[in-house]
């Protein structure tokens, strides 16, 4: 178990789907295509992530905005629901106003003895406007996204990153993630890990578990009372 | 249009999804697991993929029989559908007796005044058993699989492997895939595609299209007669 108070210097938060929920998308998703909101929502983000794994992996590489666009304009398509350029800046547009997780803020806030951060394959024109008309608008919080190194996530190039902008070793960090890809690349790359298992899913089969598992941010403060 | 007569060396088919349907592994899902079988076959291929890529993006190889494991093993429990070892066999045994598509055996004979290969991420234990217990054994056709690389598709270091391997140069290649992601990373590569299209489905958003587009193998036959 993670003991907070000891050897970690900075808690890093990955972003979509641990702090904000992906899945808010659907109710615009629902409004513009009826009955379909779900489906387009889960479809959408699948690709997204899978859209980053592939260009990361044949080096074309382009920011986390034109692939979530890319994803969503094949989603619709595939689900055969038309779009055109007004539904499309609608959707993305809620991409830019997820919903955080009601337990995100007072976490943040109790956590804020520590220095802490995000890190997303999220670039900053997708991270700031998010964040910024978000509770977490108020906190201390270090923005990292893979764009500035332009390397997605769960290269071990990109987790490096956090280490290059908060000068710290990777011991140092506590990397906090709901995302399984997410946490097994970071625990592979030697982060301590904490994987938010909301909806008690399996971890994948990758040879690497994380260090703590919670059912959400909450848990992590139990951590912090830890008197070892 | 891609004129196979012409300046094509060598035509590389990929295997799984391509020659050999993947999802024949239904009946024996289906068997053990009655009324289960195509989600559980529909979740073990996307996991086998989804491992294949998160590993090279990890930088921690595995050959792809471990792999297919470890997504069978990851799809049965989050499918919350119990196994053991009896069950594990018999359905990685299933993956190595996959369906032949019908038409490929025709193909393959009439298309081979070329060069014939097969190029995939799975490694050679599979592909032999695979082909050798099927109507391509009887045909001259160059295994080659990533695992001589340990690098998956759709990098471009995999794709190199076949230049090695064939001695041709990029533009001297057909490569023929009915995976979305592996044409989009052999036409980056710069190989000719031809995408096999069975489904109707969307080719995926990642600024790269295939040379071509057939609804199975037998219309790769027409581009032999073409006169230009």
């Amino acid at each position: 178990m993670i003991r907070i108070k000891s050897h970690i210097k900075v808690i890093v938060f990955d972003v979509y789907g641990t702090l904000y929920n992906v899945h808010s998308v659907v109710k615009k998703c629902d409004e513009l295509y009826p009955g379909k909101g779900k489906e387009l929502s889960e479809l959408w983000r699948r690709k997204q992530l899978e859209y980053s794994f592939l260009r990361q992996l044949m080096g074309t590489y382009e920011p986390f905005h034109k692939i979530t666009k890319d994803a969503l304009m094949f989603s619709c398509k595939a689900l055969d629901l038309p779009f055109n350029e007004e539904k499309t800046h609608l959707l993305l547009d809620a991409y830019l106003h997820l919903t955080l997780f009601e337990e995100a803020e007072q976490v943040l806030s109790v956590l804020k003895d520590k220095q802490l951060a995000v890190f997303s394959n999220g670039s900053l024109d997708m991270l700031e406007p998010l964040i910024k008309e978000s509770p977490l608008k108020r906190m201390d919080i270090t923005m990292i996204s893979v764009d500035e190194g332009k390397v997605f996530k769960p290269t071990s190039m990109a987790y490096q990153l956090v280490l290059k902008k908060l000068h710290v070793s990777r011991e140092e960090v506590l990397f906090v993630s709901s995302n399984t890809w997410d946490i097994a690349g970071a625990k592979n790359f030697g982060f301590n890990t904490a994987w938010i298992n909301r909806e008690e899913k399996v971890f994948d089969h990758l040879d690497v578990s994380p260090d703590d598992e919670y059912s959400n941010l909450l848990c992590l403060l139990d951590e912090i009372s830890d008197p070892f």
